[in-house]
């Protein structure tokens, strides 16, 4: 017990350490290897093999066969808890996350899907069109159709070109996992779920940002009446 | 190292099923005492021991004296990674990143005054007004006013009453450490920074929820202003 806990405050001195050389830029782009920063912070394999896994879960790093551990750029270091995100949406919502979730999506995804129609690279745009594409071509209850929706949200907030918007996205998926089963369950409220995001990916392609964000927020707004609709007779959520 | 390796997925394994039982409410407000939860998941003490603090760690868990480990309300689970958030602010800022920080503050602060004038219950509103008299009374250097200025916008976030905005909080705190530094140079900027925050704390406390985000829009743009003319004579931060 006593090794366990000197470890764990090693490994945390280790990371400390680590991280302060890569934003000072000591490492350059590639970590040097294993044994040479064991020796450099006097630490067992062990150790430093642990300090390296808690970057690398972080998306700090990558290990890249022949090259070494990269240094990953700085905006893909993984601001959010992806499991504390997946287990807080593996909970039955309450009226109140509900709520929360739909104002939060209601702010992030409008101003994401108009910085990507002034910002998203050719490449992105086609990447965005054939989400959609992919999205249109699946129906409720498909085992791909909720895949596709991720992909696409997914996409969009990644050529948003912000990485604070870009990290949100996990977040996005966490309430997309939490209301497409509701939603899925009736055809027709799909069909007019997919071409709402028809119209935002048409505005993306035009380059149209003002339009872009007026169809994103059209968008959640009715996936949120029509989520009420499901969750009804009970009141409605209050937004 | 095979122990190591093995006692780590022994302790995910247990964290997965403590968690399944706290998100389908099998526990009630207590964990069962840490002897029980190792018998029952079959596991040392040690194990269990570990896979406790991983959720202590995330504000899943609290440990109260005489009354044992209780399950904190899902709000409070921490989505976001605030060692990440930390070091990714420790690192001297290119011109994207202060592009998007601003971009990001520009909208989650003002939807959460306007929120938080909508929403926040008569005592925090006596703790949005104190603390912006603790602010108006520190002079830029002064070692508190960093922290008192972290207080006022970390008092409102939690006003707003949403838990995403609430979360963001640890974004924020980290884009004032960024800044404060290079606003504070300046008296006079200091003084206008801080009428800027009560015109905010004002409109709040008025209940008035459109003026409240206008007065953090200004107070957000005059502060990417500051920092754009501190930065100069380099080119433009893009907007």
């Amino acid at each position: 017990m006593e090794l366990v806990n000197k470890e764990r405050s090693l490994v945390s001195k280790v990371m400390d350490g680590l991280i302060a050389g890569i934003v000072e830029d000591r490492y350059g782009a590639v970590l040097p290897p294993q044994d040479v920063l064991s020796k450099e912070f006097d630490v067992s394999r062990t150790v430093m093999r642990e300090a390296l896994s808690m970057l690398l879960a972080r998306h700090m790093l990558d290990v890249r066969p022949k090259i070494g551990t990269r240094i990953r750029p700085m905006r893909d270091w993984r601001m959010i808890d992806e499991d504390v995100v997946s287990w807080r949406f593996r909970a039955k919502p309450d009226k109140t996350f509900l709520r929360d979730v739909i104002e939060f999506r209601g702010l992030i995804e409008p101003a994401a899907c108009g910085l990507a129609a002034t910002r998203a690279s050719a490449a992105e745009i086609v990447g965005i069109r054939d989400a959609f594409e992919a999205l249109s071509q699946t129906s409720p209850g498909d085992s791909g159709c909720q895949a596709a929706d991720t992909l696409l949200h997914t996409r969009i907030l990644a050529a948003s070109g912000n990485q604070f918007f870009q990290q949100m996205a996990a977040i996005i998926r966490g309430a997309l996992s939490l209301v497409n089963p509701i939603l899925n369950e009736r055809d027709d409220g799909w069909r007019n779920i997919v071409q709402a995001h028809g119209r935002v990916v048409d505005a993306i392609e035009r380059r149209e940002a003002k339009e872009a964000e007026a169809a994103a927020l059209a968008m959640i707004e009715y996936t949120a009446d029509e989520l009420q609709r499901a969750l009804s007779p009970e009141p409605a959520v209050q937004r």
